[in-house]
């Protein structure tokens, strides 16, 4: 037997996974990291606790597989879009890694968006303007911590710095660099605008190289911890959201991938770079000729556990004491509510929403409530709602990229086959649910085969995954969510003229020792 | 001792109460009859249940009481407005009466509405363009039932039936006449545009008679079952909203009479006739140089009890087996929120609204949600929601007839310190709750010995009632409240333009068998 390995560096642990060549996982270890959120809107990373963490996760699987010599072909790697961290002249981390979900240079990227500079870049970029972003970060740390940003030679990403730290070659791949918003997707290169925006030059960034670039050298002493042939092969691999749709299998076109995890996603690749004149998807490299467009979602399952923790919190009890999920026990109760949920519709705001609104400030809601309502109809609504959400970035995508022609579903979410349908009767498409439950790992060592030539073709990966569950549209409920999601539409637009308002006085008057 | 009976015609039951001259409370009867609700939005009762109710009240009283010869006074109606029943030659129903909650004549309402006709209607009786209202039914039975419409000879309310089945006289009294939309406020007496509209003439309906006119001359066989003397004079009375407002003590210019009960209702006495512009108040008649300047509102106490009963149906049973009231097991809950609710916003318009914004289609809201709110904000919310609404009908008073002073309170809802707290923290007002638990029928009363001299002025109700609770608004939640309440009226206006859209849906996909 043959293997590749697939690491995936997430945002609150590493998953190292064995694979052979048909894809079957040999070994697996999942290694967890802190997420630092000492002030508001902070979410940090230690690098070097990142660092462990893969040092762990491959020890584990290697000397679990013990594998013969010769037969590790190589490792890819995927990382977490957008982290940002400070090295100084030595390559040594003034910053922690400031994830994704660090929120401290909104007022930034609402300034970007405001004045117009935004949009230019987003067309150039393919990155949405967003707080997210590394271009945000730079210059959020620019003005608000000065001597640190000009104490700073380095500006990289974890992957990076992993990457530096295991071979002492500073290099990033396109996609990482694609996820910055300082790159430019048609140059291919960073650009020269976004820089001057951030008020960085281009020798303080890495290398650029293709995601199928390969780094062999690895420092002996790492190799021999891990148990690894120093001369192995290392793929640089792509971020996490491209090669989740790899991963799942939806890298034709139409083939929509659809995750709800915590957060969720709705992402379809096309063969060129392609912009949304409305600012609302992004357009990320994968490989040559494959480009991921799509839409990040912050309300996912994660408003899902809300509703159990919050609203049914005795029933979550009650389900601790049968011994049985409680997650489960909720879609009971919700499917015996109608589609639709006799007219009470949720916008799941609750965290703010990247995709498609792009508005920090949103918040939830629930709108239509009569006294017949009862809290079976709100399960059922946020279920809904949650799927209404990811509807409305299908019908942004769909502008860019045209129709879906069927569904890769993916996430926690595919545990429950009431939401599993709403899925297709929701998007009135086909919904396949893959059974990999690894995809992102998967499609880091799916690439990593492409690269070393063991398969010809990216869509080898269809024999990689099996399918867990087929769905089908039931057109019963049509005439329900035909009618509903308009006025779903409708009303976000109507809300979006308080978000602002009432998010402003959610943070002056909510006490912070109150938040959760 | 002297003694005066308050007879309280209201929607559920009729209250009997015999007071003393010092408005003490020296007997009581509460004589309940069915509401018929065969078909939706159907509300209806049965006249001769009500009679036969009244008659068991006034017995009961009566021989219970046991009162020396001609020491009882008088006896003075209140009754419900808005009823409509329709009689033949023989002053014999052909219909059942029609009560203000019935809504089939909602499609002629709102034509009214839209066709100008309306306004210029509302203008001249202050009679809110509604479906409760006998125009609105007329025009309803008129249309959709022909046959019935031309069969009748006369068109009464419950009151008038009552009074002309004790005394063979049919008269209406002005505070019952303003409420029907057919009344004339400026010229005291039926309105020819307003007949016109509703398709009948002056000679169907009874003779106009001021609230404090006296019959005598019961027939004697009723006199008999009841134990009474047949001369004793009856006082027509008024309507049940003016009365409550005499029955508060709130007749003083400024003095709001705020009520919470089921539904609720904000009201203030004027020396003349009064009319807002925006069509949101009404204006009725109570007695020469008092007229009633107020909004009611569907959503009161009823709304709590959803909260209670869909939202916390496990913590209802858990006070149920601790034996206490559920309503205080929320409160207390709720008691732990700060003022704000953490910047959740609740419209309580589950059962459609009347005042502010007369719209039969409007539907409840939870605006503001993140994953930091819990039930127990959405039972503060649902409070302080309830509140706001109330709040915005006084801010639509104020445009009339000027700045409130303080605000006397009566309902259920001042069972709960908490709520009551709210109110005059939100109202920023001095709140005083009266001790007297049946203001209406004391209203009544205390009418009724005006109307027979035994009072010189109808501010004498001030010595019958006591103070049972005084609260003081408190200046630490102005902040809260002053930011969040201009975002509940925005709302509010912002989400009328979806209301038709989910209520057209709720009408067409939601179950009737469904409908609790
Ligand atoms: N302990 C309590 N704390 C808070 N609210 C209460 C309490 N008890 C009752 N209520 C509220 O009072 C409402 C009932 O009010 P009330 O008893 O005045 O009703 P009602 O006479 O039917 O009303 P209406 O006068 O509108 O017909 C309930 O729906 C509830 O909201
Ligand atoms: N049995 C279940 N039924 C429905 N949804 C579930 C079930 N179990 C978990 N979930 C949902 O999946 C979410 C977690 O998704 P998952 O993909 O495991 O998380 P992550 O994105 O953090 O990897 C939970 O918040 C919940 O909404």
């Amino acid at each position: 037997m043959d293997y590749m390995i697939g690491v995936d560096i997430g945002t609150t642990s590493v998953k190292t996974v064995l694979y052979d060549t048909a894809g079957k996982m040999q070994g697996y270890s999942n290694n967890l990291y802190p997420l630092y959120q000492d002030v508001p809107d902070m979410a940090e990373e230690d690098p070097d606790e990142i660092f462990s963490a893969i040092i762990d996760g491959m020890t584990t699987v290697m000397r679990k597989a013990d594998l013969k010599n010769g037969t590790l072909h190589g490792v890819s790697f995927s990382a977490a879009m957008h982290s940002l961290i400070l090295l100084d002249d030595d390559h040594k981390p003034l910053t922690r890694a400031i994830t994704w979900a660090d929120n401290r240079a909104v007022k930034y990227a609402d300034e970007l968006r405001e004045n117009g500079v935004g949009k230019q870049l987003y067309e150039k970029t393919g990155t949405p303007i967003h707080p997210m972003t590394p271009l945000s970060k730079l210059i959020w740390l620019r003005n608000e911590q000065p001597d640190l940003f000009n104490q700073a030679r380095w500006f990289v990403g974890i992957k990076e710095y992993v990457i530096y730290k295991l071979f002492g070659v500073l290099q990033e791949d396109y996609s990482i660099a694609n996820a910055t918003g300082l790159f430019n997707i048609f140059s291919m290169d960073w650009d020269d605008q976004a820089l001057e925006v951030a008020g960085i030059t281009r020798d303080q960034l890495p290398k650029l190289v293709d995601t199928t670039d390969q780094i062999t050298g690895m420092k002996t002493d790492y190799a021999g911890v891990i148990g690894i042939d120093p001369q192995t092969p290392f793929i640089m691999g792509a971020s996490d959201g491209p090669l989740a749709n790899l991963g799942v299998n939806a890298i034709d076109p139409g083939v929509v991938a659809v995750t709800i995890g915590t957060s969720g996603a709705v992402r379809v690749v096309t063969d060129k770079p392609k912009i949304d004149p409305k600012g609302r998807v992004f357009c990320y490299y994968l490989s040559k000729d494959h480009w991921v467009v799509g839409g990040p979602v912050n309300n996912g399952g994660i408003v899902f556990r809300w509703v159990r923790d919050q609203l049914f919190a005795p029933e979550k009890l009650t389900a601790e004491q049968m011994q049985i999920d409680s997650y489960d026990l909720l879609t009971e109760i919700a499917a015996k509510i109608p589609a639709g949920s006799d007219g009470l519709i949720f916008h799941p705001f609750l965290g703010g929403e990247r995709a498609p609104i792009w508005d920090a400030n949103a918040r939830g809601s629930f709108f239509g409530l009569t006294r017949t309502h009862s809290r079976a109809h709100m399960v059922r609504a946020a279920l809904e709602g949650i799927v209404y959400n990811l509807y409305t970035v299908m019908l942004a995508l769909e502008e860019v990229v045209g129709k879906p022609s069927s569904i890769q579903a993916t996430g926690g979410f595919a545990r429950s086959a009431l939401w599993r349908q709403m899925l297709a009767d929701i998007f009135e498409q086909d919904v396949t649910i893959p059974e990999s439950p690894e995809g992102t790992a998967l499609g880091a060592a799916t690439l990593g085969m492409y690269a070393l030539g063991m398969i010809d073709d990216l869509s080898a990966v269809k024999n990689f995954i099996g399918v867990a569950n087929v769905h089908h549209p039931n057109p019963e409920t049509f005439p329900a969510y035909r009618a509903l999601v308009p006025i779903y539409i409708r009303l976000s637009r109507q809300l979006q003229s308080e978000y602002k308002n009432i998010a402003d006085y959610q943070r002056k008057y909510v006490h912070k020792s109150d938040k959760k």
